[in-house]
């Protein structure tokens, strides 16, 4: 079962303390799609400008992801620059270069709009709710957003919530999307505005789902070398659509699983610059390291075993 | 089987944005001891003043805490007063009083040398290290520090972790004792420096235990109420510690059940101030909690369901 997602595809400059990356390739929804296409066929709704490198093009064509629905414009593409310190857990934000971004205008493609799983990257929330207006059939539609959009466009943002299954957000947007500071009472606040089901990311830290009155933390896999975190965040929400869209099951157990998919995703996204870790990575890999995450988090359950 | 812990026992006083209280009980070997309590007898090696409230010292005694290393020295308690903001993972001191904390020296009673497992809290690494000197028949010792130690006292501290089994302390201190902020590789530097086993304590975050080549995550329950992060950490390890003196077992596994019994009762210590909420709290409501954790951070293996 496939996949549709609309997001930025993007040229990225990043630095950080272990290196550095000129016009890599980057973007929401270009880090989602590379994840999510280990696991389901992906439909890639998003714009690149006339310079954008046919490579990259190429790239993702060689992966199971549809660019029918990649628009390409007259103009220079989308250009994001910055900066990690020690602390990776923080992007300085250099540059930012819309360019064909603010003329994108999304008009699916009968597959992307039959599509049975939908995600809506970190865009504008205008985008994001005129994606909604075109599926079909009633899919599982889950969408990220970013403080940009929360502080800026809050009106359209929760016309977009109304519409959406899963709202997938870093810990300080949660906050400030709930304007409360204690997570589960943000939690609550935020399915009030829609979204069943709040996925909240906490990098190193891993993540948590909010489902019906259950809970669960995803742990995160401590790791040697971090090179780039650009990115992770898209890469784990990859890893967690794509295997409920493999799967079809929404559940919460199967929610979990997707969970650990999401997070093995992300820990290899971000030990290369750009999405070079997982030109390479294979299938083997990435069963490997979920295993790892189990030993993690695995402790014996007192009930069972006294 | 019994467990030692030399620590503090102070008068705190304590501003949250939940409320306040004014020299209340306090201090890392009354918050270990109080919780470790819970699994085991405790013999509670520190120095009060001639001030000290005498309904805290009945408190101590209606728990399972040996008092008979409870020196009381002429002069005042120790007292040390605190803020937190919304971000309770920060305390600032607004002021501490070391009073008969300088005159401090332990002797150590027949019993207190005599036991199996030994928790030396947050104190002068001087005064840990003349507890390791008393203690008889090679028991399992822990160890707790902090910043002010690691960069006012690194040799005597150095020479203390030498001795030691296991240390227990939080991310920022790892970092700062190993000189290296990838975690993974601080928890080998530190490992080196004698401790096989470490835990790292990460607030609302978790914990996570280095053993031998192998990592386990201990979650954090998301909590509605947190009035008080006071001596968290402490209750942390007197869990831990606890748990594995009543079951003489410090293998791997039987570590990570310790974890979260350690995580179960800071969970409780943050919800109240001071050590009111661990007053009233039963063994019924520890393995109810218990159960919440293993929910919290359950899910499927793969290789098994697959």
């Amino acid at each position: 079962m496939s996949l549709t997602v609309i997001g930025t595809v993007a040229l990225d400059s990043v630095e950080s303390p272990f290196g550095k990356i000129e016009e890599g390739l980057g973007g929401s929804a270009t880090h989602f799609s590379i994840s999510a296409a280990f696991f389901s066929p992906i439909s890639l709704v998003a714009v690149i400008g006339e310079d954008f490198p046919e490579e990259h093009i190429q790239f993702l064509k060689s992966r199971s992801i549809n660019i029918d629905d990649l628009q390409k414009l007259a103009g220079p593409s989308f250009r994001w620059k910055g900066r990690y310190d020690y602390d990776l857990n923080t992007a300085h934000t250099l540059d930012t270069q819309l360019n064909v971004l603010t003329q994108f205008d999304p008009q699916l493609s009968s597959q992307a709009k039959q599509n049975p799983f939908v995600f809506l990257a970190n865009i504008d929330p205008k985008l994001q709710k005129k994606v909604i207006s075109q599926v079909a059939n009633k899919p599982f539609i889950a969408a990220d957003t970013m403080n940009f959009w929360i502080e800026g466009a809050r009106d359209s943002l929760l016309e977009m919530l109304k519409d959406i299954d899963m709202l997938v957000i870093n810990e300080a947007e949660a906050r400030l999307l709930a304007q409360e500071y204690n997570l589960l009472k943000a939690s609550n606040k935020i399915r009030e505005m829609g979204p069943k089901i709040l996925l909240i990311k906490r990098g190193e830290y891993g993540a948590l789902a909010f489902y019906e009155d259950k809970i669960f933390n995803a742990p995160a896999l401590p790791l040697e070398d971090i090179q780039d975190p650009t990115g992770a965040g898209d890469s784990f929400a990859g890893g967690v659509m794509g295997y409920l869209a493999k799967t079809q099951d929404t559940s919460f157990n199967n929610l979990k699983k997707a969970m650990i998919y999401g997070s093995v995703m992300a820990s290899f996204n971000v030990e290369k610059f750009s999405l070079d870790r997982l030109r390479n990575l294979t299938h083997p890999e990435i069963e490997k390291r979920y295993q790892a995450f189990c030993e993690l988090s695995h402790f014996e359950n007192y009930e069972l075993s006294a």
